[in-house]
């Protein structure tokens, strides 16, 4: 096909190199190739400070297709779970069309959260420690009487994306659920089937708060010491979202005297110093911030960019567009 | 109201006495108290030696209400997730109904097993292990790159009460399902969803093998050295059922090496010896028989009982009748 005729848009991958690897299959790259003028295994990282070869390519680019570890953009076609960090005033501003994956992001973050809820209503991972603890018979129906998913009450902080899909896939269980987010009113909660209430009651009344609100400043630290005080004891707190929303100092000694249990895949700072009591403590499971994609779940999010970037290439507006006022209440 | 016009059935609750404790709320014992002619605060053990008032209140049963604990019996509504134990051939001959809260206890035990599907595909508890040593930076998206919930393939043994949940419950996620059971046609399998193939190819096809199937003499071992051999490495093997259906001393060095992974709900023999590497091993998830029903999962069970009991009281058949025939099938 000679260039005249190739009305194809010339495309830029433009990420951590590593993480095109991983996000990349064979037939991601082939699809690439085949919707675009673009080199599918020329990876541009750096494109505050470009290499030669990247800055034309830059030049040339209509779509920046980003990801993990891509610098401050002004235009892309994203294939990560969230764009703020890296979409600029300068995208608006210029009219820029802005996509993301982070539809196909929310699935493995609400499946794990999902497990992470079944398995602490059971208190699966706090018999199993106790068991190897004891290793003798032992009244397991006593010890765990206060257990089980019948008629328990589930907490969604924030009907985000995940939020969202993680209300869809409690439906199948005998579980309520309270949802706390400013931004739904009553009829959208009745569409969702919760039940809106503020942030203290929802703590109070819900043996499982899992935590899907954005890192914004009004959301920093909102569980916090009153919140996690209104929890009663025995209930678990999940945060998959950014460790930023919860106040770590408040919620040490909860966890410390076993009034509360948390599934963390997220803390702040990231990583927690080596002599972290989160680490080690039965009631605790600490995860590396891996809720999210990983492996195929990489592929599912590389499929959903190159779903966009043909429709793209077809004139068609995106499916799943970025808006910048709606970005302000994202993660 | 007085006796000769009260047509209530006489009904006598037969089972541990703890048990019974956990498994009727007050509510149960009001509606109990309501449907028949009961004294539900009553309940008698050891019906092969029976004290002289639980004899007199035997010898006028009509309705046995029974669960774990009961000794081997005539008659009954059972409470528990199997009546194999407790029914004799003298039932089926004498045409006593019997109905059991195998349905619903069937729930958590699926619940258990998806959440331990999920968690398993994204190797959550090894990841959580891992950074518990490490405590450092570490390239999470490479460690677990074969991992994840998309595309990947369960493979359940056993269409049973809970095998079939675990395949409903399995719906809203990215994951085909393999079935290997010698009872379900191609017809049924299509209306399940699900792929039927032989229990080899399942073992070999699968990133989860759950296994569902009764304690039979034909299921003794039914997961061998054959079949573990034949699962991929990082296969994970979860064990809900009963123990006797895994050969243990082929499974041991699978997981000492780190091959396989495992969710054991059950072993043989069910308290291992206090040595066991199940109980250290970081690829394996050992938990004291808890996937059946715990705390509030057990007033589930007494309320479909009492379900069960307002039928036969108002003189209909049993809405989910154990017979003799399925009962040999069944766990």
């Amino acid at each position: 096909m000679s260039h005249a005729t190739d009305n194809r848009p010339e495309a830029l991958l433009a990420m951590d190199p590593g993480i095109a690897d991983q996000l990349l299959a064979d037939r991601h790259r082939a699809r690439l190739a085949a919707l675009t003028r673009t080199d599918p295994h020329f990876v541009a990282h750096d494109l505050a400070d470009p290499s030669p070869a990247a800055a034309v390519a830059l030049a040339g680019a209509e779509v920046l297709f980003t990801g993990w570890g891509a610098t401050p953009l002004t235009a892309e076609v994203h294939a990560a779970g969230s764009v703020k960090h890296h979409i600029t005033e300068a995208c608006w501003e210029r009219g820029i069309a802005v996509t993301s994956a982070a539809g196909a992001n929310a699935l493995p973050v609400a499946e794990f959260t999902l497990a992470a809820i079944l398995f602490a209503n059971k208190r699966v991972l706090y018999a199993a420690h106790l068991y190897r603890g004891l290793r003798t018979r032992h009244d397991w129906l006593r010890e765990l009487a206060g257990s089980g998913n019948h008629r328990r009450t589930v907490g969604i902080v924030g009907a985000s994306r995940i939020g969202r899909r993680v209300i869809e896939l409690l439906r199948p269980f005998d579980l309520d659920v309270l949802l706390y987010d400013p931004y739904v009113d009553a009829v959208e909660a009745a569409l969702l089937g919760v039940r809106p209430v503020e942030l203290d009651e929802l703590c109070a009344g819900s043996s499982v708060v899992s935590v899907h609100a954005p890192q914004l400043p009004e959301t920093h630290h909102l569980i916090g010491a009153a919140q996690l005080s209104a929890m009663a004891t025995g209930t678990t707190l999940i945060n998959t979202a950014r460790g930023s929303l919860i106040d770590e100092d408040a919620l040490l000694p909860e966890l410390r005297s076993g009034r509360l249990h948390a599934v963390l895949d997220v803390t702040e700072p990231e990583l927690p110093p080596p002599l972290s009591p989160l680490y080690d403590l039965p009631n605790v499971l600490l995860t590396p911030h891996v809720a999210g994609s990983l492996g195929n779940e990489l592929h599912r999010m590389a499929d959903h960019a190159l779903d966009e970037l043909e429709r793209f290439a077809a004139g068609l507006p995106f499916a799943d567009p970025v808006h910048a006022g709606s970005l302000r209440r994202q993660a």
